[in-house]
C-alpha cells in the first residue's frame, strides 16, 4: 500500500518558461529509459521478488522513490509549459526567429491534449508501454538489466543537461543525475551482494551440464580481416569454468542447410513437389490417433498400470 | 555489405513436429529478448561504432552471427510447424485431450498468416518492435545493456529448454544456451577491455563536476520498517570516489509542493483563480518581442558587435 | 450495407494552405479522441447493439455521419496542403523566418509518405489504433464513454480552434463545435433514456449483492494533510443505496502482506528457501492425476452418477 | 513523493493455483481499464490539476490508492501461478483433459518472461501503454473520462467474477467491485461538486458564441427507417440552452464535393491535369519572398513602427 | 458523405456458435489484410484521389463496400460468440475434451471486454493500426499495394474456409471469396487503365534521367552457389528500357567503408580519438555564423541584390 | 548463415551534415516501406521459401543485399549527424533563421538517445515493427507485396531526391532509386516466372469451384452519379475466366438485417428481452454433455468402432 506527500523530493523551480526544452524533457519521462520505466520495473521486481527482507524492501524502496521522480519531472513540464504558444503563428514566426523554432519544435499536443502539462510518451510522442520493463524474477538478471538502465538514464540525462542553461532546471538534473550515479552503483553492489550470498547459480548454471560447452568459450568472427580477436573476449580465460577463449573463424558447424518441409496443401503455399507431398494438418487424421489414445489411457488407468 | 551461406550455423532438427512448443518459440525469436533484438542491437551498434578495429569488428562480428541466429529459428519453426492442424477441429478434439491443447495453445497466425511457418511476434503474438533496441552511441552504456540482454535471453532459453523432450530441439537449444554463455562473458570482457582501454570516462563522469554528490552515496528508504539497510548498497564504501554509503529515511528534501502554475485561459483548463490570473500562450505578444529581438540582432551584427 | 454521396455534409474550404496548421489538425483527425475513434465506436456499438429499434439506430445514425467527418477533415487537410515545400530548405529557411517554422513543424510524412494529403495518426505521427475504441455491449458503460469522448473532442477543437486566423477553417470548426454540443446532450440524453427505459441495472446492479458494501460508500485518503474531505464525494450521501458516505484514512485492511509464494525451481527464480521448496510445475506430477480424474469420469459416465 | 507500506489494502488470497484465471485476470491488471490504467490516470490528472485543496487532493488520493491495487492484484497473480505447468506437455495433456485446457489457455509468458509472475499486458498479451490515460487538464471532461473508466472496470470486474469460483479470489474481487462502485459515485459527485462551485464554463461554453448554434440542437439520421427519433435525443429540450430538439434527415449541408487540390508535381502524385497545373511547394518561390519579409521587418524595427 | 442501410450485403448466418473459430475469424476483421485495413484503404486513397471521375469513384466505390464487409464479418462474430463459456471451467473441462479446445482456444477478451462480440484486434489481440494503410497519391504504387492486399485477403480466406464446416459460415465466406477474386481482377484491370489513360509516368519515370541505369538491370548475388541466374529476372530485356538483364556477384563497388565520424564531445559517445577531435554541435558557435547570415541577408534584401 | 564484409555496397558521402534532412530520411530507414523493411521481408520470405534452388535463392539474394542497404543508409545518417546542435539553444535561433528551422525540425533522439545517428524509427519517431513484413508461403501473393514495397519505396526516395541538393547524398540516391527500379522488375519478371512454372494455382485457384462466382465478376457501385463504369474493370472479360465484367448497384443481396443474438445474462450487455432470453455461456451446461461424450468415445474405443 502507498501513501502520498504533497513536497516533493526535490525542487523543479525553472526559471523562465521553455516549450521547446520540455518537448526534449519528455524523453527522460516517457521514454525507454524515462522515469516511468525504471518506476514501474523496480514495483514490478519488488513486488515479483520472491525474497523477504533486504533485497524485497530495497527494490520496493527505489521504486517508490521513482514514483516521485516521474511526478517532479511532470511537475517541471507544467511549469515549462506556462504560457506556451496556443495562438495564431504565421504573423508572430515572421518577426521572431526564436519562436519559428518554439513553434516548430514544441510538442503540439501539450497544447492541444493536455491543456498545458507533460505527456505520457517520449520525445517523438510515442507512448509509453509495458514492454519497456524487465522483470524476470531471476534477480541477477534482473539486476544487471537495472545497471544498464540506470546507465543509459543518466547518459541521455546528461545528454539533456547540455541543452539548458536555466539555473533552475539545471539544479534539479544536478539531482537526477547524482541519483543516478548512486542508483547504477546500488545495481553493481546488490549483484556483488547476490554474490556475496550465492544467489547466482541460477541464472550461470541453469541447465549447465547439458549446455554444448565446446561452445561457451569460442568468439566466432564473420568478417574478413575482423580484428576483434585483438580483444580480451577472445584472449585469457573464461569468467565461467576458467577455460582458454578462441577465437575462430565463423564457418557452418553443420551440414543442415536451410530448406523447410513440404507445405500442407491446404494452406495454398507455393512448392513445385521435389521434397515429396506435404503433410496435411489434418485434424481428421489425429481423430482416429486420439480415439486410440484415449483407449490406452482408460485401460491404464483401470489397471493402475500408469507409467 | 553481407553475404548469405546456404548452411546454418548449427542445426536445427526436431524429431517431430510440435505446433505448441512452435507457439512458445516465438517467444525467443520475436520477444523483447528474442533473436531479432539481439540481431539489430548488436548491427545498429556496430555501425554507428566510432572505434575503428577491435570494438567495431568484435560489434559487428556478433551481429552477423545473430542474423544466423534468427534464420537458425526460423527453419526450426517452419520444421515443427509441418502438418499441424488446419482443419475442422471440434470432433477431432473431442476424441484426443492432447490435440485439444494444441489447438487451444497453438498459434493460429501459423496457419492464417505464414502458411505453417514462423511470425516476427513474441509468443503472445506483438510484433517485434524497433522500440527493443539499445544503441547509445556509448559502448560501456551499451555493453551493460548487452549484458543485461543476454542474461535474459540464456535465461528464457533455459525456461524454453524445459518444455519440450524433443531431442533434435534440445540439441539446438543447448547450442544457444552456450552462445548464450558466451556472449554473456564477451560483454563482461568487454567492459573489463574498456575500462583497461580507459574508454569509461564518458558515462561515469558525464558532469560529474556539477551533479550533487551528496545525494550520489545515500540509500533513501521510502517503506517503514524497511531491512534495505541490510545490503552491501547502503553499506562500505561506493565504487566511485569511495565515499563512506548512507542509509536514510526518504524525506523532502525541499519545501516545493507539486503545485503547476495558473493555465492559459485559452486552453480551457479548469482553474480557480487562486494563483492569479494565467499566462496566455499569446504569439501575439510574442511578436512585439520578436521584432524588436531582431532589430537588436540586427543592430549587433551591422556595428560588429556580436556577443 | 451503406452507401456514399459525393458532396460534403458541410464545406471545408481554408482560404490558403497552411502545413503547419494542417500537422495540428491530425490530432482530430488520428488522435486518440479524434474523428477516426468516435466513428469506429459508434459504429462498433451500433453492430454489437442488442435492442433493435431507436438505441441502435440512433448509435449507426451518428457513427454514419462520422465516417463523413473523417471524409470531410481528410478533404480539408489535402487542401490545406497545396503547395506544402517539397524541396530543398536551406536557403528558403535562411531568408524567410516564418517559412523556418513551416520547415520545422510540419509533418514530413505528408510529403514523403501521402504526397500532400492527411496521414492516418495523431499530431505526433502514431497511427490511429483499434485500441482506443470502447464498445462493451453495456449501454450505460458505453454512453459514458461516449459522453467523455465528446468532451474531449470539442476540447481539443476548441483549442485548436484558437491556432487558426483561416475564416475557412473557422467555418469548419464552427460546424464541429456545434456537432461536438449536440452529440455530448446526445449521450447525456441517451443515459436519461437508459433510466426511463430500465435498462441501467446490468452496470450498477451486476452482483451487487455480493460486493462488500462497507467499502461502496468510503474515500480512503492516503495523503497527509489531505483536504478531499471537504467534497461532495466525502459529504452526504451515496447516489446507490442513500447511504452516507464516509471520510476516511487509507490504512491496510488485512494482515496480509505483498509477499509471494515460492518459486518453481525450474523457472530459475531467485529464491532463499525461506519458505519452504517451491511448487514444481510438474506436468508429469499432472499426469498421474490426470489418469485417476479419467477414471472418475470414465465411471461416472457409465454409472450415470455424473454429478 | 510516497511512501511504502508492506501490508496490503486488503488481502489476496486465492485458495489454489490457477494459472488459467490468471490469463485472464491480465485483463484487469493491464487493458484498457485495467489498475494500471486507472493510477498512471488518476496520479497524471492530479499532478496537472490547477486547484490546490480539495480537488487535487482528491484526485491524487484515489491515484494512491491504485497504486497499491495494481500491487494486489499482482501480487495474487504470483499466487495463482504458483505451480503452473513448466515441463514438456504433450503425456500430460493426453491424460488430463483440464490440464489440456490450462495447457492451451495458459499464457505462456508467465512461465518465459516473468519465472511465475504478472505481465503489465492485457489478457492478450498487449503491453499497457500510456496512450489510454486521460488527462486534459478540464477538470469535467476529465471527470466524466473517469466516471467512463470506473464504469467499463467494474463491468469488467463483474464479467471476470464469474470465471472463477475460488473463494479467497471471490472476497478480493468483491471488495474491488465495492470500491469500483464507490469510485464511479466519486467521480459522478466530483462533477455535482464541479457544478456547484462553478467550474464547468470551461468545457461547455468554450467559444460556445461561436459555434454553428442551428447544428447543436438537431439529430441528422443516416439511415433508412431510422427508428432513432423515438429517443429523447430527438424530443424535448436541449440540456444546454433549453432549446427545441429536432430530427432531422442527414443531407449535406453544402454543395462541397470532396475534390481535393491538383498536386505538387514533384510528389509524383497521379494527376489528369483537369483541375490545371498543381501548385509547387518551392522552397526556392518562399526565399524571394522571405528576403522581401525580412526588409519589410527590419525597417518596421527601424522605424518603430511594429503593428 | 455517408447513408446506412439496415440489411446487409450477404447473409452471415452461422448454424451454430463456434467460439473458437470466432477467434480466427478475428485476423479477417482486424488483421494486417483483415477488411478493416481495406476499407480505410479505399476510403483514405479515394479522399485523396486528385482525377474526378471514373477513378475517383471507382475507389470510394469499393472502399464503401467494404464498410459494409466489416459489418457482415462484425455481426457473424457476435451470433457465433452466442451462448460462448462465460463461467468457472475447470469441472466442465475435466469432462469435455471439446471444451477443453474451446476454453483453451477461445479468445477472453470475447467475454470480458465486448460481452460477446467481435474486437477491433486481429487473431492475436492486437489492435488494427492505422500503419497498415497504404495511400500514397501515385495511384500505380497504391493499384499495386491493392492487388496485394486482396491476394493476402483471398489467400487467409481460403486458408480460414478450411477450419469450419458450418454450412451457413462456409456461405459467406463463398462470398468473400468471390468478391477477393473480383478485388484482385478490378485492381489490375485499374492499371491497364491507368496504362491505356498514361498515367503510369509518375513512379516509373520519376528522376528516372538521373538514377544510375547500370544498376538497373542488375541483379546482384550474394550467395555462393545461388541458383538465382537461373530465373527470368537475371535473363532477357528488363521491362523497362528492354536493356539486356544482368546476372553479378554482388561486390562492394566503393572503397567506402563503413565507418561513421567522430562524435561531438558533449554526447559522451566512445571514441578514441584516432580520427581527431569531433565537431561540437555547438549552438553557440551556429550564434556568430547566424548574425552573420543575418547581416547579409539584410543588405541584399535593402541592396535589392537577392541572388 | 551470413558474413560481413567492411565496405559498404556503394559509397555515402554527403558533402556537409544536414540534421533537418536527417531527420526525413529516417523514414528511407525504419519507415512502413523503409529499407528495414524490405530486408526483414525479403529474408522471411526466402528462410520459408518452399522450392529449394532459383526461387529461395533469388529471394534470400535480394534479402542479403538490403541488410547491406540499411548499413548504408545508417552510416549516411551518422555523417550528416555530425556536430548537430546539441546544445542551448534560444540564443542561436534568435539570430539564424536557418538554424531554427534545423532547432525545430530536427529529431531530438539524435542527440539524446543514439548520440548522433539513427534510430530503428520512421520520420515520426514510430518504432520499426514486424507487422510491416508481408511472408504468406505464397509465391504470387508475396511477389504482389514485393512489387508494391518497392513501388512505394521508389516514390518516397524520389520524393526524398527532391529535398536535398547535396551531391554526395544524391549519388547515392541515384543508386538507390536505381536498385529500387530494378527490383521492381525482379518481383514483376519474377511473376512472369511463376506463371511459366504454372506455380500460380495456389492463389488464384484456391476453394475456386466454391466461390459464389455470380460476385466474382461484379462491380457494385455504392454512389449515387458514380462514373466508376467508365472503366476498363466494369467493361469487357474477366481476366480469370474469361467472363463478362458487370457494372451494378450496390443493393442488399440478402434480407438479413444486421440484427445480433440476445446476450448471455451474464455478461451484463443491455437487452430489452424482444428476442427472448439470451443463451447462457453456461460451462456447467457443458459438463453433462461432456461426460456423455466421454462415454461414448470410450465405448467406440473399446469397442474398436472408432469411426
Amino acid at each position: 500500500m502507498y501513501r502520498h506527500t504533497k513536497s516533493l523530493q526535490f525542487q523543479v523551480k525553472p526559471e523562465r518558461p521553455d516549450a521547446l526544452f520540455a518537448a526534449k524533457l519528455q524523453e527522460l519521462v516517457g521514454g525507454q529509459f524515462g522515469e516511468m520505466t525504471v518506476m514501474m520495473q523496480y514495483l514490478w521486481q519488488g513486488w515479483n521478488c520472491r525474497i523477504p527482507g533486504k533485497y524485497k524492501d530495497m527494490i520496493l524502496d527505489i521504486g517508490t522513490e521513482e514514483i516521485g521522480h516521474v511526478e517532479m519531472l511532470v511537475t517541471m513540464m507544467a511549469r515549462l509549459l506556462e504560457g506556451a504558444p496556443s495562438e495564431t503563428q504565421a504573423q508572430a514566426a515572421a518577426a521572431n526567429p526564436a519562436l519559428a523554432a518554439v513553434l516548430g519544435g514544441q510538442n503540439v499536443q501539450h497544447a492541444i491534449v493536455t491543456g498545458g502539462a507533460a505527456m505520457p510518451t517520449n520525445s517523438q510522442g510515442v507512448p509509453w508501454n509495458g514492454g519497456y520493463i524487465v522483470a524476470s524474477g531471476n534477480l541477477l538478471a534482473d539486476f544487471r538489466s537495472n545497471v544498464a538502465a540506470e546507465a543509459q538514464s543518466r547518459l541521455q540525462t546528461a545528454r539533456v543537461y547540455n541543452m539548458t542553461d536555466d539555473p533552475g532546471v539545471k539544479e534539479t538534473l544536478q539531482f537526477n543525475l547524482a541519483r543516478d550515479t548512486y542508483h547504477q552503483q546500488q545495481w553493481l553492489l546488490g549483484i556483488e551482494q547476490l554474490i556475496e550470498d550465492g544467489f547466482t547459480d541460477g541464472l550461470e548454471d541453469s541447465h549447465k551440464d547439458e549446455e554444448k560447452t565446446e561452445h561457451a568459450r569460442t568468439f566466432y568472427s564473420f568478417t574478413e580481416g575482423s580484428r576483434a580477436g585483438e580483444g580480451r573476449w577472445a584472449q585469457g580465460n573464461t569468467l565461467i569454468g576458467n577455460e582458454e577463449l578462441v577465437f575462430a573463424e565463423g564457418v557452418p558447424l553443420t551440414d543442415d542447410v536451410n530448406q523447410v518441409p513440404p507445405p500442407d496443401p491446404l494452406l495454398f503455399s507455393t512448392y513445385d513437389g521435389s521434397m515429396g507431398p506435404g503433410t496435411p494438418g489434418n485434424a481428421g487424421g489425429a481423430f482416429k490417433q486420439g480415439a486410440e489414445n484415449l483407449l490406452h489411457k482408460a485401460k491404464e488407468a483401470l489397471t493402475g498400470d500408469d507409467k
